[in-house]
């Protein structure tokens, strides 16, 4: 029987490394399949229709939601960002585990539909290395910095709703522990249903008398 | 900084080969220590104080609940039998990872008071090898078969309260599993509150304008 994929969710603090460590994680492990999210906004420099993002216009983006085509999705600025529902259900089916790379608003969203994704959140190893990395090179507008300050905050009211800690010191050794740490929780409870469901059937079944 | 150890508490179905487990487990990785439980009941042949059991009378183990000095306990067939608190506490100190085999009931008992013990299940690969290993080489009697399935059809309400199922199939490649599993779960937040708050008391410093 093959095995079903985990929808993987990953979101992190900004500057916390989450877009090096993934291409690294899909670079090394064949099981993986980043999720293309869909959006309004216009297509910048050198971005793919299909690999950056499906870009499509306002019109279709609606008919989608009404047609529940997304898995979650969500307004900034004025265009639409979502996480299309066929690409990932076809991958899981496909037993390829899917990333998704959002943020706590749609990582809690998915985690509603799909009780069984596995919500990651990439942080820096200390918090004297989280305000160098935010502070960035001292390149950064004062503006940008503040941005960021904000979002990291907002985003650490939630840390607790993340099934695991990816902590991002040395790129090599994180990728490998993000898989281990994927591998290990394809043993939760919720994620052996069918497994827990057969146990039960069968001891019921056996204490009845057969 | 030393690692403060983990308290992980295994159950399982009767015949899923808990204790082979943990034995293999302790002499492959210097991590682990076996908590030694405490009882009231008289040593059987071969038993040693100090190592299968502490064995103590009755006065003693009640004054040791008394004094809050075990973890859980419970009574069976008029007997005590709980885990002493001291040598655990001084496990999880000097950084090792304290493993405590008990069912399910004591399970929650210890969940509720350390928050961040790890629950772990073991059991065999499939339903159809459960009802194997249930029913034994057909030597026991109808009784003991019974007792067994009775315990199981128990233990298998609460699989969901368990953060991980440790799939005992091959021995060699469950203890390595279960090793991996155990590394993984030092990465959930509820065993990572000092670093957590320590991110987000950086962040408030932060934002407030240091």
């Amino acid at each position: 029987m093959k095995r079903k994929g985990i929808l993987i969710v990953v979101s992190g603090f900004s500057g916390a490394g989450k877009g090096t460590l993934m291409k690294e994680l899909l670079k090394r492990y064949d099981n993986y399949a980043l999720s293309v999210s869909m959006t309004t906004r216009a297509p910048r420099e050198g971005e793919v229709d299909g690999e950056s993002y499906f870009f499509v216009d306002k019109e279709t983006f609606e008919r989608t939601i009404e047609e529940d085509g997304l898995i979650e999705y969500a307004s900034y600025c004025g265009n639409y960002y979502g996480t299309p529902r066929k690409y990932v259900e076809k991958c899981l089916q496909d037993g390829r585990d899917v990333i998704l790379e959002i943020e706590i608003q749609g990582a809690l969203k998915v985690k509603e539909k799909f009780p069984e994704a596995l919500l990651l959140f990439v942080m820096p190893p200390s918090a004297a290395e989280l305000k160098r990395r935010l502070e960035g090179r001292g390149t950064e507008s004062p503006e940008v910095i503040r941005e960021r300050l904000v979002r990291a905050s907002e985003e650490a009211e939630g840390i607790e709703n993340y099934e695991y800690l990816i902590i991002n010191d040395d790129l090599d050794e994180c990728v490998r522990e993000m898989n281990d740490i994927i591998n290990a929780a394809r043993r939760n409870p919720v994620r052996n249903r069918h497994l827990i469901a057969d146990m039960r059937s069968e001891l019921d079944a056996v204490v009845k008398g057969e």
